[in-house]
């Protein structure tokens, strides 16, 4: 039997459907008939070839979940429980970690190991099935898997998508309290996660900057207290709505360098501001050293990538919180796979809040 | 009896002698005869008239050390150890913290109260001795004060001076590790004492960056094991010398905000960054936060001030430590009452490291 | 005109009612019109006269509502707001504390300064009004005040009382984060507060411990996951519920020594174990340094009081959340100033869930 | 070629010298020529057979130095660099963590993982020179492996032992800062390490407590500031030594139950306490939960276990503090493969500090 692909053949080329082998599978190997896989910003970053030492071709597709569809021997999730032919299942797209290097055993910096790779990103097509955007996944042996939830649907899954993860790091970053205010800045799939995750973490007024009306309001039907265009009013106005203090805690998630001045500037004295919508270069930003760090009293940490932990927890919070935030009223639009060049342009766009792909 | 104290009545003119009244001594009140004052930037910073809010004419000194001379009933140190006449004592110079506002009682974060006084800056001359450059020092009731353990001279605690509480504040943030790596970025008071803790708490390789010879030296004795010229090639001399990672721990106490830069540039991935130096504002610096924050995931935290817990835990560490680093070695020349202008003058070049006013 | 006070003359011995004299209001004094007081089971070991150096007569009474009816010139709130007649505000009950001594300033441990006061607790009768169980209630200049936020009224704030800014800083020291697993023992009024905090923190399971089918109801009506009976299978039923490894975090709020052992036991390795409950000394119990603590590698905090913090960050807090939990369903009845005897007896007997004066 | 081991047979017999065949050499793997091994605590609770699931025989040893004698391929260290043949290395005895359950990716907790194994205690003498008390070591594929310093001699390392990673981990927990007061219960190998390493991290006050004048005095030789016999007015004395409020942490390392109460009272209010001596069930003590944790705002952190960060940074602190302490001067003997139950014995009887074996 064969099975259908997308594949993103080079840069700026579309990408195109192509029929591929089924594979043998492995002692500990998963093959998973995927349910749905999503289209995010990286996939537009690696469609525009912004990213460094990808092995083109390949098979876009990070996070997505699937059905068990044939095990090599005994397989169990990280919980250790053994796996079935027809569970719903996802898995951290990070593999080869190497978990013997410096980074991995001293620094304890599992997302900075050298020897790691991402389905979807840095595996190439010619090395198998190892991203989402197709309808068979290939889960290589050692690859985290996590069984969802009975209350965690594949659509609720998908729609949080990596957002979820990779907000969910920032927020732990941030040690968010009872009481606090939050500001997030942008509103995509990131920043509608943080919201959600700040307000579920005890955050007492959550706030949310973003320049599309669109996403603005996708920010309230999330539950943002408050929501700000991005105006040369926007300081002020979040001072006036944090008792001219600031917030208590800033997470940047719009990938814009002049949000991180901004942000400094939305701070409180003694605030926690975590940065973790950079993931690529946008070039440069101006700060005041004196005033926008060191009399601030300012704590700001970057937040690079995601682990098995952000993913488990995330299953648990969806199955928990999942029915408080309308998680799969995010999804603009399901995609098949022939019509993934369509999905990128959209999100390229903004014109969808989250593409989803359905194969 | 009259006292005499050295004046600065404005910015840019020389610091003049001033006849003062021998004060009343309200209930809880301590008068101090006066072993030792210090000179530092921050003096040469209110002789410019860079910080705001100054009610000149002011009587500067914010750190020293006296002998007790006559107390207002029964005053405390505080131990709790009632004062008596002779006691070595310092003092912290912060005073008028509220604590009953918000920045006090709910963020914890004294060093921002907005009611805070300083000795020796925020405090006009013509509300009486309320700076160290004087033979007495009048410490009102309520400031909180610190009895030298009789291993620290008053020349030791004076060697040490300002910087000593302030790098102690930074290296706390710092939170450094037994088997750390640690870079301290200027050899100024604040650096070097910065130098001295960072090998107190653990730092099993601590460099030192400076542009002046006279300050590496100083570093070299202070038992750097390193020393840095800032030049093009100093950032992949410091990877260099750190494994190609950069230090687990950098410290920036430059005051330049090039340095800032450069800081994020030679700490390793994941490692903690307090920005300590920038006390007064020299401007801005281009910083990329995609590849000096984000994909490092790097804390940033900025130190703003200190508190009574680091004047005396200070004391203690120099009573332990004070014979294992060269402090007193670090005072250049001492100055009689007279000769501050000369004093100030030096600090402003960088001709001595350490300026002491013995008056 | 007189005022009508409950005054505790000594223990064992009914409370009496007092007329005393309506005091005069000394310059940053607040006089308060008492809406509503609570009565905890502090209350029930000062009329068993359990805690030392209490100076009877006293007016109980250390969390409480009030209108302002006068203030002594302007007085501000903690939010620096000028307080004006018939404000509804609430108070810190601990006042004097030092902030000059080693504990306030050097181990920043203002709950453990030897010089606090407790209205309702340490003050005597003689002193004036300084309890809740009264028409009026006499704040000292200095006492730090929190104007509650519209949202909350009265009732809410009582019918959270004493246990919300208590459980607030056993949630606290817990640092729960998204998915964790939380267990808590005991549900009177702290136990059903940390339920409540538990949730809003982020857990995702929160388990409740207590042998009254009465205090269960009440904690699953406040949103606990599961209730467990104190019964020889409770820790085994725990761990079934907790993938069979123990919650995240345990919150001990049962004034039982033998929950500590059972606490420990309900934690998994590497949890994190909170103990507030124990504020009046119920003897000893037997732990197992090795099973208990060593080889679990568990972390347990003793959690001392609470402070402005807690009460500013709970009235946030109920502002946000009060809709959520069914608060004001935890009062069980309302008594007059002459039924305080009652009110004494019910909440020893553990007849009422929470009793609630209104002078 | 063949191989000389001394082999513990059973529990409570003597150890006997086996001759065992040379290993081939699988992909990955090394061969060590032992230089140094050593005989710990553990290595007497297992010939008592205190320690569960010990698959006798077995060849103890779990800390041990030796020279690169062969490698399979290209094997590297941490740190990435290749191994040659006379490289003087040491490695983690841990091995096989599985870096895929629950406790290894989501807990964080690896030293808890199910699946570790320990050289010289959990691996047979069947599967192979899997422990120290041999000629030759065998470092399966994917042990981890720290090349030592140059400054780290055979010697050096062997005599800080496995004293010195436990206590490494323990002083992280403890989180020392400059100027505190650090109590050590216990001067075995590991108080004793706990006693350097308190001080290279800061603190400026070490008090150790132990029943032996020997060990006290190797206590005052590793710079301890005092010490303390375990008398009926010990908790007095060190209350008496620390301003009378109790260490600011305290450290356990003696293995025994009763220590832990006694930590408990000579810890201050809001202390730290680590406890890291119950390594094995030595049975149960009795603790007030109220006096002995609540009231005293006292945190307590059980420490199991090691991990390579702390073998790592071991070496680096010896490189940098193993001339400040008199490290080589704890090994009170050494003793040829055919002495170790002579060796055993003199560890039971404490008749020296360290024992260590040289095949």
């Amino acid at each position: 039997m064969s099975v259908r692909a997308a594949v993103m053949e080079k840069p700026h080329c579309p990408v195109r459907i192509w029929e591929m082998d089924e594979p043998e599978i492995e002692a500990g190997a998963v093959l998973l008939r995927t349910l749905a896989a999503e289209v995010c910003g990286t996939d537009v970053h690696l469609w525009h070839g912004r990213l460094a030492g990808v092995p083109y071709p390949i098979i876009p597709g990070h996070v997505s979940v699937g059905a068990v569809e044939a095990t090599g021997g005994d397989v169990a999730d990280v919980d250790g429980r053994k796996l079935r032919r027809g569970d719903i299942v996802t898995f951290l797209d990070v593999h080869e970690t190497c978990h013997a290097c410096w980074h991995c055993l001293v620094a304890k910096l599992s997302t900075r190991c050298p020897h790691r790779k991402v389905y979807g990103i840095t595996y190439s097509a010619a090395d198998g099935l190892l991203g989402g955007w197709s309808e068979r996944i290939y889960l290589k042996p050692g690859v985290s898997i996590v069984t969802l939830p009975p209350e965690v649907s594949p659509d609720l899954w998908i729609a949080a998508g990596c957002g979820l993860p990779t907000a969910l790091h920032a927020v732990d970053l941030a040690a968010i309290k009872i009481g606090d205010s939050v500001l997030v800045q942008g509103a995509g799939p990131v920043g509608l996660a943080a919201c959600a995750l700040a307000q579920a973490s005890g955050a007492t007024w959550v706030g949310v900057v973003d320049g599309s009306p669109l996403r603005r309001q996708a920010a309230l039907r999330m539950g943002a207290s408050q929501c700000f265009d991005v105006t040369a009013d926007m300081v002020a106005d979040v001072l006036g709505a944090t008792h001219g203090r600031g917030a208590d805690v800033v997470l940047e998630a719009s990938g814009n360098p002049e949000a991180v001045r901004q942000g400094c500037e939305m701070a409180r004295d003694g605030g926690r501001y975590v940065i973790v919508g950079q993931y690529t270069d946008n070039g440069p930003v101006e700060l005041n050293p004196h005033a926008h760090i060191n009399r601030k009293h300012l704590t700001m940490q970057g937040c690079w990538g995601s682990d098995l932990s952000h993913i488990y927890r995330g299953a648990n919070a969806l199955a928990r919180f999942g029915a408080r935030f309308p998680w799969t009223g995010l999804i603009s639009r399901r995609y098949a796979l022939s019509e993934v060049n369509e999905a990128l342009a959209d999100v390229e766009a903004r014109r969808v809040v989250k593409a989803v792909i359905v194969p």
